[in-house]
């Protein structure tokens, strides 16, 4: 992403965000990817196309800036009373999300606008959060917990790999086999 | 990649594959991806555009099976005389390659390129070959292996996902650490 000034939550520069953000969907909604500009979403949006350009760069950042925003997480993952439940849980939910027709579509354009690596990064900030509300909640509960490093080796990349790489094979039961590696063969030792 | 001719290696399609896969690398080398047109790529390959678009589809296209071509191996990977080394070996010598900034760019061209997955899937398919031949070799030599897919999920994919979404932290000791995982915590039992 280009340096932009930070979002003032309710000014100006907050409704321009939301303004943009919804005219990019809608117009995908109706018509898809083909024939999106930024002339067409700066007037879906109000807004004047130099606005765009300034705070965006161009068509492909401003698109890898909305799948961030629809790849962040609405809520902390589910309280299911133990580590390997909410792991599970939250795992599968995650596959189903990342490997649906929308959620690639996001990852590909939250990969293409990065030149810098950052909407990645960004994604999987939002991944590293949710895991590490789980294990912290579990070890609250005086469980023993793998290292939030070992959950995104072995359950989070495996699944992007295969979202992104070999697709096919993407159930739940995926999940769970990770979530059971990790259980089986990759916990600390007490 | 949209449906295109099979290539008869020798003949005119295999000859204006490669005259336009030369021509986007020399132009990429000579201004970097700006300003990069199909007109301009068909100029300087001594092709007509409708050639390159009725093959190729559009740039992004084009650019994602240069991509997928660059990604290919050049040659089988080392045999050093043990499944370890070989794997420490091809494992590190794959994150050099993957997480060079060429290595980093063809992967995002191969993944947007690609609505239906078939690009990104050559790439992994790439991977697999070269994992297999380590396996196959150290069977041979009477050695216990793993399944492909421990390698790719456990190995090949964290990488990738490191790669991708979290960049830093990649020396061939992660690359080593990966597979020592595999060694010591996901070997099939004997």
């Amino acid at each position: 992403m280009s340096p932009r000034p930070a979002v003032r939550p309710g000014g100006r520069s907050a409704r321009v965000q939301r303004s943009v953000h919804a005219a990019v969907q809608e117009l995908q909604a109706e018509h898809g990817r083909t024939g999106l500009t930024v002339p067409l979403i700066a007037a879906r949006a109000g807004v004047t196309p130099s606005t765009v350009y300034r705070r965006w760069g161009d068509l492909q950042e401003l698109l890898a800036d909305v799948a961030v925003e629809h790849l962040r997480p609405d809520e902390p993952p589910a309280d299911l009373g133990s580590l390997r439940e909410d792991l599970e849980h939250w795992a599968a939910a995650f596959l189903e999300e990342m490997s649906s027709p929308a959620g690639r579509a996001y990852i590909r354009d939250a990969l293409a606008g990065d030149p810098d690596g950052s909407n990645a990064g960004q994604c999987s900030a939002y991944a590293v959060e949710q895991v590490e509300t789980i294990l912290a909640r579990a070890a609250q509960r005086g469980e023993h917990v793998p290292g939030t490093d070992v959950v995104m080796d072995h359950v989070v990349a495996p699944m992007m790999y295969r979202v992104l790489f070999r697709p096919g094979l993407l159930d739940a039961q995926y999940a769970r086999d990770l979530v059971a590696t990790v259980f089986y063969r990759l916990m600390p030792l007490p």
